[in-house]
């Protein structure tokens, strides 16, 4: 096991919030009174399947870098057709953009971040914007150190420079840092560029038994929680 | 008067710590064990002088964006001799650079800033980089939504991209946030930028009786404190 980290890196979709349910919620909250009735995970889900293949688009260097708030209203205009819904005005499309600043997390989450933070540096590293960061981290009182990630890399993860360029931010070495996420391709990458690693279990993160209960990768720590990862840090 | 901001930016050296007092403090923490017996206060002041002109190197596009704890070590080299300091080992070196991560606060400032909190976003916009804004938000409890500044923007102030990149990180037009300095120059970029300014008086940055009272420029808003500014805006 090598020595312990300076700083943790949190991926946030999936891994501090539970966006699926959250979306679905925000979606029913907004479009119900206007009379729409749809599969609301569904939408969520739909809403969700158009974020990898966007931003690949950054990634490969065909558009240039939008923060993720444009990337989820270019989608979100996409898929609103496909569940029959039109004629909403531009103040109800951007509230129902936000409802992606509006995402609450799991609840060990807060407890979990608030015992890590005595003994590390925290902080995003997520293909969400700043702002979105800032309204998730007001809205659940996760206690960041600084907002990371993407947009001050100006590249979407698993780009090297997302991971290179938050560990540079803090003026530490990659294996000072640790990467935690519930999704094992980000783990892999950060591995590759020389930070250490933990998974969080998020079994149920895309609908009941639909997420990752364990690693498909190697990995520093495998926690069941944040909660979990504080005590097998010793925080 | 103007609408009351959404964001409030801070200026930090100076606005917020007291730079001067910690610098001397630090230097004779650091030097005084190893024989120096300097003008502790001089050796702060002879440090500062150094900022500006370095910093234009960068933002004439002379020398290539680098964070701050770049220029304060380049310039901590320039005047070590002139104080008749030689012979520190690389480690001395950079424990010494780093006083500027040790800052104190002015009194004010800690117990203001967790006002102003409740009922504004709030972001260094300074000159010093992440880390170095990290550890100083560590040290004197700064209750940070983001770190924003000169590393995110990739320039120094007063060029009008860290003003400007301030904003668009929280989504906000200029006219919702407000610089917050001691320095009347800060503010006249600011305001031509369109942002909202208030001045803290600090009367005593450079030393007793040196350091501004008032504004110089037009300001929204000038205040003795951090506290008297979040009595003014009704926080």
């Amino acid at each position: 096991m090598p020595a312990l980290p300076k700083a943790l890196f949190f991926d946030v979709f999936g891994t501090l919030v539970d966006f699926r349910s959250s979306i679905a919620d925000e979606a029913e909250r907004i479009l119900k009174p206007l009379g729409h009735s749809l599969d609301w995970p569904a939408f969520a889900d739909a809403w969700r399947d158009e974020y990898q293949p966007t931003m690949e688009e950054v990634r490969a260097g065909r558009v240039p870098f939008s923060k993720l708030d444009v990337l989820h209203r270019y989608n979100l205009e996409k898929i609103l057709p496909r569940f029959k819904v039109s004629g909403l005005s531009e103040e109800q499309l951007t509230n129902l953009n936000l409802s992606w600043h509006r995402l609450d997390a799991w609840p060990d989450v807060t407890p979990g971040l608030n015992r890590l933070k005595k003994q590390f540096l925290l902080a995003p590293v997520s293909n969400g914007n700043i702002s979105l960061q800032v309204d998730l981290a007001r809205r659940n009182g996760f206690p960041w150190d600084a907002v990371l990630g993407a947009e001050v890399a100006g590249d979407y993860k698993p780009k090297p420079r997302v991971y290179l360029a938050s560990c540079e931010a803090f003026d530490l070495k990659p294996q000072d840092c640790m990467m935690v996420a519930c999704h094992s391709g980000d783990l892999k990458h950060a591995a590759s560029h020389g930070l250490q690693t933990a998974h969080i279990a998020r079994p149920n993160e895309h609908g009941p038994g639909k997420g990752e209960a364990s690693p498909s990768v190697p990995v520093d720590y495998a926690a069941s929680s944040l909660e979990n990862l504080a005590e097998k840090l010793g925080a």
